[in-house]
């Protein structure tokens, strides 16, 4: 039986300090539910934060990068996917998670949270400003979640998940 | 010199009768400036109509199928891709167009423009929707661009490739 | 109807003389038969020289670019397609093509005629040298076949396609 | 850290009783060194049975699945990883590995040893045939090696990672 897979998508340089205490924090609670971590891979924003929380609690961290190579990977991903596709990799991210959580926006994180959607995958909105929130609910109130806060969110994706 | 190359993007199955109209008149408008035209190249919504509107008005006509194989393309296509990478392919509409319209929206589409900010296209919303608009706008306003009918969405885009 | 479109692959930068030679000729005849031209599209090799006999003889001509942006594009290319996914795009190339003509070989050359036996299309071999021919006409007998000089290769192709 | 992931490339519904013998061995070989291990993740052939010797050794599995759900994913699978990018899912495969075997010989795996090549992989051949072996031996002698049993093709891999 494959291990329970979520993913945390948010801003790599463009994350704000608050997206990336919440990503910390989302990556220690998805090692404490004995889930594994998926994220674009980066040593940068909410890839990196959310990784190092997942690590920090004993989790498994996989990393899908948009890289032909490991370069500007992030020290706290075990599981390293070199896919050299660059940002067409954002639709393996998503696909590969049983639930995603976005944590924080731009460009990037539109993408994926579209594409979750797209590929009828769950997605939980953290954080994510005022004008994506109705928008992303509206392409999909069924799979489109929005929480409160990271707590809330963790308590959506279990009871998603089971 | 390669041809110049707009995208029109937007909902298949669920396009509105104006998402269709609309992408029909981009499609005739685009062959008659001259450029080719690039969408997701099946038989649907968005796709067809523009695909038909640029064949009808002579032009070339490119599809980035997601299937592995023709079924399911559009008639008004020249030009298959056959990509078999299902919704990754979106990243290719995009960085193969010089300009993208967003023509509607939907889980898709919303990818595509998301997709195109991040590879630094610039990006024309056609009847998008009171809640995208804003948002994408806020994404890079210096790349995407509101039009309010098709002739200003084609005015624009001849402004942004001359 | 879309149009026929018959692929060139064969080495870049380790183009022979006689592949780029090869590639030419096929690409004139190629655009004589009035179908169109895929390659890799890049300025190099069977890729370059390929587009440029097609060119010339007024064909159409794909390209499929690794890249993320147009940088080292053939000047030959007619339709660009960006796809910034590096050699996976080689599966596009093929899957993409009614018939593959391998010209010359390499290790790109041999991902792309595995992978087109694999997608089920036939494939021309022409000048891949005495290992190559054998081993990949053993995977798959019916699909892949031995041309001995482009115009025996041309001739295989068109009677495949009708 | 990353772990030393390690590919198992192989032939599916094709693979011979003793291809499956033998990547069962060479699962059971790389969980006993530590190492992870990646292959594409179907229920099939030499995925299959390299997942399942890994898994029974204590190792852990990656699966990179060229499908866009879990149908059809091996039991052993640990990491499953959605592509629905078909066979380009196959360049994943490789620049994920940091050394590949590939054991016994179909299209697909000779699409891999090949794009391994290109991508500047290590690859290791056990059982490919007389025809595959000096074929890809020449494409790179430096990177490509033949292996005589399950024993040495180990020990090589054990020499090129340390």
């Amino acid at each position: 039986v494959p291990l329970v897979i979520v993913g945390v998508m948010g801003p790599g340089e463009g994350a704000t300090e608050r997206d990336r205490e919440n990503a910390y924090q989302l990556g220690r609670a998805i090692a404490q539910e004995g889930w594994a971590l998926i994220t674009g891979g980066r040593n940068q924003g909410v890839m990196d934060s959310a990784s190092r929380g997942a690590k920090e609690a004993g989790g498994l961290t996989i990393g899908i990068l948009p890289s032909a190579d490991k370069d500007g990977i992030s020290p706290f991903v075990d599981v390293p996917i070199v896919t050299g596709m660059g940002e067409a990799r954002n639709n393996i991210n998503v696909l590969s998670s049983d639930v995603v959580f976005a944590c924080g926006m731009g460009a990037g994180t539109a993408s994926e949270v579209a594409l979750a959607v797209k590929g009828r995958r769950h997605v939980i909105l953290l954080d994510v400003g005022d004008q994506a929130a109705p928008f992303f609910v509206e392409l999909d109130p069924n799979r489109v979640h929005v929480a409160t806060d990271v707590e809330n969110a963790v308590g959506t994706a279990r009871h998603l998940l089971y």
